[in-house]
């Protein structure tokens, strides 16, 4: 069994990843910390997992017991990975970093957007940026991974096959994303509340959002160059789900759209190419590690639609982070992962 | 006081007229129709109105009848009003439709987005398209009006500015939309089910959509030649609102955004422009009939975001309905309509 | 016009106390204070109230300008009004309170459930108890109100007519209360989440909660002596509204209790009892100062079941205590109060 | 491998079946039944299952299919095992019925609340009503379940030890039941859909349910003798759970309460007894086989309180199922049911 310890286990990515890791096979929790809750057992702040992890208690971070573990996840806000990846590196446990911490490479533009230092810039040389479907290979042999966060995943995945063809004006891009209220957190704050979150939707951080940086870079990559992009991220009234609809503007005659979404992913297991003229629900991925996509070409004309969903603490966080730990230890990659979304 | 009937009241929409005209000082409910439930008190269909229209009951559709009011609304599905609109004009009662009978100017259009032939397509050259904050002077004048759709309502409301003052490419304009489930109607169909709909998102219509031909003629009137659109409609889980995020690409260097959108609107009781930075939330327009908006410039790059906010049972549809009564009848703009919206 | 003060206006019975003023034709809000946002415009804190209420600002409390009003409501948690309220009466002002501070009539009491001492023990000789269907004449008369608490007014409602006929065994009353979240107000805390409350129902306090001893104190005046009451609130993931289910047993023949519920309400403007074998639904009393109720009998058998709903910021809060407003100036006990509730 | 089938499979119990069989390492789904929906993908009708079940299509009902199934479910409306279960069982085909069918051990209490003859009286005799926790032997050696209803298994398990013991006055019991909606099934229904069934609350069915037979044969068998029930079923604004809030009145001092509940489901893997003091929420039990409990006696009266939670579709329905599948096959009782619930 391969042992792995949770740092910052209280938040909804930690339970997430207990809940996820209740059912792998070749798993078990050895360690889970938490600043706030030292001493309190997990099925007490968490009752759903009453009878899977009756002997787990959240303790204080210590690196020694920590590094016991073979593999330890960052289930924290940015800036407490940095302080501490590099010493459980050293301790030889792999560290799988859920948090923004390493996932843009320029410790500048990560100094800009999070308004502090950089904590760790020594490591952004071997941080692996963990999306699967793009660099599979790498994160086999990688010590550190930065999971990608939410909503770029599901842009990313969206727009990637028309990208990497060169399909699309690349100075123009749209991704209006909504997402459900977990991506904002565990945190008592008044916006999140059921009585102003619940039957409303609005629009936040029009004129830029941290996400932004790192989903440029992703899809710079792609693409071979700088993308021009424009993303507004929306607050939808409910749980979980993030739904990315995207839009590019066709430079040539594409081709068969359908076919070239369906031939970029057919050997993933967590990419689903719907049938032409679906409309991927997000309900229709909950709970599970998997973005389902559709692409739309309304009225044949030179505008590209891409309807993208997935599970944000899933294939947007914890579901995606075992996935890089199935890969980074040989495993199938699907364990663990396998349970169908839930639905209704 | 001024006698109106309603056609087709047992709908989302009959009943929102039934809740503003309770408080309309100058109106008065003299017959309200149903084909389903003639017989059926109205407030035994809809408890929220004991005690305010006790003796209303629901009639059959009577041409006789309604013609005695000074005013009809039609709350129906399409194709109704055409069968109806045309007697009722010559006993001299004046028609408000909020079908989309009378929205589009081509019969031909219609037919094709409704499939099947325009009822009536000798009215169309009298009936207007009933958006105040364009032609609130004809509509004073009007015996016909076709109330603008929710969609095309904030659509519009949120482009104008833009389109009038000639700043964005009209080839490539995006509106992504989304709506609370109130916009499908009281139809018991399954994917409206709180079961279904509940806890999740998705796009529909992202290949076409009925909504789209009246953008279109509308925004085309604003820009003064063909719009090239792209109209992306989603279903949110909420009950009621209407969150339009449109996506213009500027072709030359616009000013003061802020300042051209609060000097087109500066005379327009239900229009708000919300000061820079803001993102409305739908549930501020919630029960009240005002689309709120803001307008945003990322990066100040050539892209420019509008946020437009509306409740789609109110601006989108009866309120706006009750606004043109106003406008026909001589009242002042605001009676009925000065409530403010329900929040939290 | 009658001057009023708000003080505590940031919570969710301040602004709608607003929103129901804001359409009363008799009073005009002079005042509105809050120790965290002084200074902040009204309308920004709650954009519905935009175009509204646009000269309203925030200020810190403050004795001698609230004293200047006619009246002055408290919407505060409590403790404050004990601090104020003397003050303000002697200065000639009425007091209406929305908080629990002069609910019982017993300090010691009040001492025990709140955990601390009362603060103004000799104000309580005069404080009303302001339940407009029981003490109608008392409360025209008042200087200083409590209104109600939301469980209490819907439970009371619903058992009035048992307890005044002497028909129920008073030592085993069962009320079963749901409500909305905002019951537990506008405060940051992490139960009230979204991602926590929404897709859930649970119980909470059923060993005691603090509405408890206010309940007990009026069922005991209808009763005319003590009354065994176990009450089990529920949280319901919705935003407003109260659902009371109250279980009692006869004692003998009640006779027709569906006649009984009509006589006791006949003259009541906010109580509608409705046709027997109804199910009153909360959103029938959205935004609406209304309660409504049903009687069942079921199998005819020794318990009777009672349904009462009520929107609990407006019959359960707000509304109730501009009702209390309209009976101490002698205004139309419906000014403000007479919009039907918004359904759907 | 156990082969089964699944008649009516398009419902919402049919679904759940089929998610909860994806992980059961014993079983596989031979044949779907849908008359509705024959030669349509199950993938197709639930998108959660793509990649689950790619070769699963529905089929018409056809007893010579199923017959070569070692277990069939009925996942369908009241009726059709009448029909076809008898046909079954001389096939050698063991039976699992989801359905209201063989539930009342009486035919003509069944076709009394079920408005037709019963269609099978002869198989009465050797049905098994499916409540594990009661009679888990029977179930090992039974060919013909009635799986109990979702309202009767929170109630059952909640008041059983109670009961069992004696300790509760047996003619005076009250269960006030919450649910989602799921439990009115998929049928597309006005009062069931988004628009009308959120935000709200309410009762129905106060004057009789079909579920009161049910929960009464139960009590019945429990406490030896007939127990006088009052129950009161309300619409909850969820898509899965049930809350049940039971009183009963002590007859004389109890005892340890606590560790009576504690004592009588020790060794029960699916019901979990809450430490004292506690609230279970619906939410942490979504998508789980399991019922957690917790008994309160407020102030030490002569009261006791129980709180029961099941997620509808699982422990009451579909994992109960599977659980009684699991006992009858003797295989692990928790194949296909060990996976946590999922929160947020």
């Amino acid at each position: 069994m391969i042992k792995v310890g949770i740092v910052g286990g209280t938040g909804y990515t930690g339970v997430e990843l207990l809940r996820l890791l209740a059912r792998h096979p070749n798993v078990e929790v050895d360690a889970i910390t938490s600043r706030s809750e030292a001493g309190m057992a997990v099925s007490e702040l968490y009752p759903n997992l009453r009878g899977h992890y009756d002997e787990l208690v959240f303790s204080l971070p210590d690196a020694e017991r920590l590094g016991r573990c073979d593999a330890v996840f960052f289930a924290t806000p940015h800036g407490v990975a940095h302080a501490l990846a590099g010493e459980l590196l050293e301790r030889g446990t792999r560290v799988i970093d859920l948090s923004a911490d390493f996932r843009l490479r320029d410790a500048d533009e990560w100094a800009h957007w999070y308004g502090q230092a950089h904590g760790a810039p020594a490591l952004l040389g071997e941080a692996i940026y963990g999306l699967p479907e793009v660099r599979r290979e790498r994160i086999r042999e990688a010590r550190l991974i930065a999971v990608p966060g939410c909503y770029p995943t599901a842009v990313q995945l969206g727009l990637l096959p028309l990208l990497e063809a060169g399909l699309i004006d690349v100075e123009h891009v749209i991704a209006d994303c909504k997402s459900g209220v977990t991506g904002a957190g565990r945190g008592a704050k008044v916006p999140s509340l059921l009585a102003e979150a619940s039957e409303s939707m609005k629009a936040y951080g029009a004129s830029g959002h941290r996400h932004l940086p790192e989903i440029r870079q992703g899809l710079g990559d792609a693409a071979g160059g700088p993308v021009g992009l424009t993303f507004v991220p929306h607050l939808t009234p409910m749980i979980r789900g993030i739904h990315a609809t995207l839009y590019g503007r066709l430079t040539g005659e594409p081709g068969d759209l359908q076919a070239l979404f369906e031939r970029r992913f057919a050997d993933e297991p967590f990419v689903d190419v719907m049938p032409a003229g679906s409309h991927p629900e997000t309900r229709s991925v909950k709970g599970a590690n998997v973005c389902r996509l559709a692409v739309h070409r309304p009225g044949d004309g030179d505008t590209v639609v891409v309807l993208a969903v997935i599970d944000n603490l899933v294939k947007g966080a914890s579901g995606q982070a075992v996935h890089n730990l199935n890969l980074m230890f040989d495993l199938d990659e699907t364990a663990g992962l396998d349970a169908p979304a839930i639905m209704p």
